[in-house]
Parts: C-alpha cells; structure tokens; sequence
C-alpha cells in the first residue's frame, strides 16, 4: 500500500528550554496531535530566543516538512519575538492584525485595555490568519502551512483543538503495544527478522526498569492495519515461542 | 566582563519522541548539567530512527558548537543505529571495544552470557572511549567533544554524573528568579527598559496559570553575580514601584 506521506516540522522556540528551567511539553502533545491528523513529525529544533536562531530553523523545517508548526515567543515581552523571525524567514512585513486587536481589546477591556506590550500580541507576519485562543485573549497565527503557537502547553493545546481536522493529512499511523518483563537484549534478533518479515511496518524497542525488573515495550508501526494486525500477530508468537510471557497494550513503565 | 562562552549541542534520537508515545525527559536533565558545568544548551534537534537525519543532526550541531551529546539508540536491538549513524558522520569505522565487550561479559555472566544483541552494546566508532554506566551494563561513548548517551533518562543522569567536572566550560551562567501574580503585559515595558539599562544581562518573563489567576515569572541571568544582583534589584524597585507584590524566587506553577 502507497500513501502520500505528510510530514511537519516543529521549531520550539526559548531560552527556559534550554537552560533546564522548564520541561517542555509541547513537543508530546503536538506530536501526538499530529498522529492523530494523519501527519508526521519528521524533526523538532529546540533554538533560543535569537531571531537568526529562529529563521534557519524555521527555514530548514519549512523547506522540508508539508507543515511547520512554533511554539513559543508569542507573548508581550521583548522576549516574544517570534513573529518578527518568522516574518524575517518568510521575506515579508509584520502588520497589526485588526481581528487580533478587535480580540485583544475586548479581552483587555476591563484589564486596564492595550498597552505597548498587549499590542505585540497583535501584530502578525503580513498575510496571517488567526488561530483562536479560548484561554488568554492573544490568538495563534496560521500563513498558509506555518502555524505560530503559544508556549504555555495549555494554551496551546486549545489552539490545536481549534485546528483538528482542518490539515490535509495522509493516512493515520496505526500502532499496536506488546509489553512484558522481556530483557530487550534476549529478543533482539526476533525483533529484527519479524520487522525485516513485514516490510510495511516497523517496530520499536523502549526498554524500562519497574520494581527491580528489566522489561521492555515493543511498539509495532504501520499506516496498513491488516499488515499490523498481522505483524503484531507474528512477535506475540515468537515470543511465545521464546518462552516470554507478554500482556497486549505493553506495561506502563514505574 | 567578557569571558569564553562554551555551547553545546543535542541530538535527541527516537521515534517514539517524535510519535508522542514517550515524553522526552533528556532535554531537561541534559539542559540543566550543561548549566552547572559552564555551558550552554545552544541547541536541540529530535531526530527520528534514521541513519541520514541523524548524521545530518549530528554533523550540524557539531560545527556549531564546542561539544556535542547524543541520547537514545545506543541499546541491543536493531533499531538502536546511533553509534553506526555517528560512525558514518565522522567518517570512521565501527569496532568492538574490548573494554565494553569485557564489561558485559560481566553484567551478562548470569544472564545468559552474550549474543547478537548484546554484543551490538560493545560497538563503538573507531576510537571511542566509554562512559561508565552503573545501571546497566552498556556504557556511553564519549570521541572527544562528542558524547553518545543512553535514552532511558536514570542511565542518563548516571552517565552525566560521571561526566561532571570533566568538560572545559566557561563561567557558569546565574540566574535569579522574581515572580508574583503580575500580568506579564502590564509589565512589559519595565522589562524590556531594565534589560537595555543592563547590557550584561538578559530577562526572560514566563507567564503561567495558577488558581484561576494569571501571573509571571521573571528571570535574570548573567555570568557576572555583580551585574545580576543589580539588575535583579532595578526590577524589583521596578515592579515594586509599579505597585506589584513579587516573590524571590518565584512562584511554582501549579
């Protein structure tokens, strides 16, 4: 079976990350959000918060994914310069968005209204759209297939909802889980001939350690659900036949 | 003050980072060592489980910057190619390194003794000297300014604290945290103004939600403790006399 193949990218943008400060989370969930559109994350640049950092990341992403997507650097402080790089990236203008200040206004109307700084938040690189935000007032921006989010993950994460199903995307990748008390090491030659046996799927190794034990999660990969079915059919077997006992759905690690 | 700033760059391998099935914890743990050996995390890339992405990543991040960590795919089975991958970008040979081969003839003594798969952990590019690893047997590869890490984040931590001290860095970076229950919009201008009156300094603002009130947290930072206290004051004053109530140290989010 041949599908189209859609691919994103994802630049997270942020001195915080990097410095250990904060844990990201928005590369799970907009990867996740993404399995479930039928798209792929191929890569994720974690870059600081220095515009020529911003657009080669953004350049090299866009260039090579059907989607790109930022999180980060939105906001109202100096700081927040993500629409400005993205705006350096695409060649064009940043403009005030007059829905983002029609939207910021109300928003601010009872908060002592605009200031210089809740007025970055409107400004868009030329020709964006917004990406409404139910949380804080300040939208996302969509041009075309790049998408600027927040980087509080709940924000955006109401800002992908506001998105789901309306991407072109390919078929969903399906995945089955097999887990069990299984040291990695033992079956690794079994993971390898069942994958090499079942050319339209892959399957992943993710060893853990609970309670004392080694064990292991064996991810099984296909856009074919009858080839998975069959894939994940076959390593059960084998590892049977190896003598592992292993529960479906795998084991949740600690 | 000028001072010699060391960077460091990451290549975060797996598939299942980039399927949202595992939620990277490497970035974190890996960004705040950096921090306290005098480096900084220039930049992070998460690459999927194939050869040509992550020599691309690695051969990138490694002109880039002083020193380059890889985490994930270094295990026993058929999907761990980061030391074949790495190989490739530095254009040498893959060896069996007779230490590491020893020391899993010693782990694996009572266990079943060595295989295929196993023996795939004692694989290094020609020329690697190995990074002791107390959890598991498998050790990490350090070829000079470059480290190939394990992706389970407990093997990690051990392999980074045998690390410790052992890298050249330059002056650690400093950090103070102020945080209060303040509009980081209503603040920007005092952010951006304190920030230009300290040139040795930079301010990130990091909003956040908590009890159904909206509030920052304002970090400096500095490799000079002098210009930072100063700075960290001027904002207090700053904020203080804005009319805001903030914290040292912060508020936790959440």
């Amino acid at each position: 079976m041949t599908t189209r193949i859609f691919t994103a990218g994802l630049v997270v943008i942020g001195d915080e990350i990097l410095s250990g400060r904060t844990h990201d989370k928005n590369i799970a969930q907009v990867a996740s959000w993404l399995q479930v559109q039928g798209i792929r994350l191929a890569e994720v640049r974690v870059v600081p918060d220095v515009t020529a950092r911003i657009v080669a990341a953004v350049n090299a992403l866009r260039a090579e994914n059907d989607y790109l997507f930022t999180t980060g650097g939105i906001g109202p402080t100096h700081d927040d310069i993500t629409v400005d790089a993205v705006a350096e990236a695409l060649g064009v203008a940043v403009v005030v968005h007059p829905e983002a200040r029609a939207i910021l206004e109300r928003y601010y109307a009872d908060k002592g209204g605009l200031n210089e700084g809740r007025l970055r938040m409107a400004r868009v690189p030329e020709g964006g759209e917004l990406i409404p935000n139910r949380m804080s007032g300040a939208p996302g921006i969509r041009l075309g297939n790049i998408f600027l989010m927040a980087g509080v993950p709940h924000i955006t994460a109401g800002m992908l909802d506001a998105l789901t199903g309306q991407l072109e995307g390919g078929a969903p990748l399906l995945s089955e889980t097999i887990g069990g008390f299984i040291p990695e090491s033992e079956v690794a030659g079994l993971l390898r001939d069942t994958e090499k046996a079942h050319p339209d799927c892959q399957i992943g190794s993710y060893p853990f350690f609970k309670d004392g034990r080694v064990g292991a999660n064996f991810v099984i990969r296909s856009t074919d659900a009858a080839a998975l079915a069959e894939c994940s059919r076959a390593l059960c077997d084998g590892l049977s036949a190896a003598g592992f006992a292993w529960e479906p759905g795998g084991i949740a690690p600690r």
